[in-house]
């Protein structure tokens, strides 16, 4: 609608007047903008769909303190805290093994910061790898385009390194030594059973 | 201390006297009183603690509303609903094999009410089963200190029973005669990788 302006002149509506829209961050092609999650949660939705593989991201660990109860049907979390995961994010099935991996994603470019993990998720990989599981960590440099599955026993070295003293992260350049990196793909996005076929099986 | 009261009587503490202490329930041997729930983490713990098996139950998915972060390093949430498992509570690894189960305690005592499971849950079993899962139900008949092992194959068809019309619960002859009874021990209470290595080793 244009409004008149006292003097008769009429204002009309311009893309230098209208509110800068937020700029959308420049698409990368070798990563198109999304995040790691947002790629494994739909790959493993992609491998669930055509029976591949039943891999699930586990619920964030909530220590719950206070709930209400407005109607029977419908209750309310009022007081709750972010509790420490004592496991990794994703686990599941693929062709009868157990699959069991924590993914991370960085913005750095020359290496990866092991404060990235917990204690707890280490403990809990060593002792899935006792029982024989598949369980390995996906890493993601975002800025690179590179994502590298690293078995478990390849990258459990590098934690114990920075446990004796040693430095606290990883090379990109050690990680490309061990891993296999994973291309991204349309459909499913992020096809790591791949690298479990050509490792595994 | 004893206590001077004047004209000195002297005041002696006896067990009469004491505040009640809060009396326990009643122990009953065949279930000594724990929930399901407590008997699982007993064994699942055990089963970590001695190198047997990795089984986590999953923590209650949780959509969060709304967060407060007092301080940088405590984040408190002040609004979150339950959410609608997708999955089944427990998994994880046992000699490789992916494992997969719900458990379930009724205290009827004739027969099991299937409205105990969601319809999600059942799908997500059957995805397992396809994958080659270990993939099962625990039924607790805390009553009769009865407690079921029944293979997800030999109980989805009283699943199928139901959504094609038929009886909404599953008798208990019934159970008996599809499942492995699990008897309760002390080390671990709920020894139920016996009936794994039993039907599926």
């Amino acid at each position: 609608m244009a409004i008149g302006y006292p003097g008769g002149k009429k204002y009309t509506a311009s893309h230098e007047g209208l509110p800068s829209k937020k700029r959308k961050t420049p698409v990368t092609y070798g990563k198109r903008g999304m995040s790691l999650e947002d790629d494994l949660n739909d790959t493993i939705a992609y491998y669930l769909a055509h029976d591949i593989a039943v891999i699930h991201k586990k619920p964030t660990p909530v220590q719950i303190v206070s709930v209400d109860y407005p109607k029977r049907s419908s209750a309310k979390i009022k007081e709750a805290y972010f509790k420490t995961p004592s496991t990794t994010d994703y686990n599941g099935v693929y062709k009868g093994k157990y699959v069991d991996f924590e993914a991370k994603e960085t913005q750095n470019t020359t290496s990866f910061p092991l404060s990235n993990f917990h204690d707890h998720q280490m403990t809990h990989m060593a002792n899935v790898l006792k029982q024989d599981g598949i369980v390995f960590v996906i890493i993601a440099f975002q800025k690179l385009g590179e994502t590298h599955f690293i078995p478990f026993e390849k990258f459990y070295p590098f934690w114990e390194r920075m446990q004796s003293g040693g430095r606290k992260s990883v090379t990109i350049s050690e990680i490309q030594d061990v891993s296999d990196q994973v291309p991204y793909g349309l459909n499913p996005r992020l096809d790591f059973l791949q690298s479990i076929d050509k490792l595994y099986f």
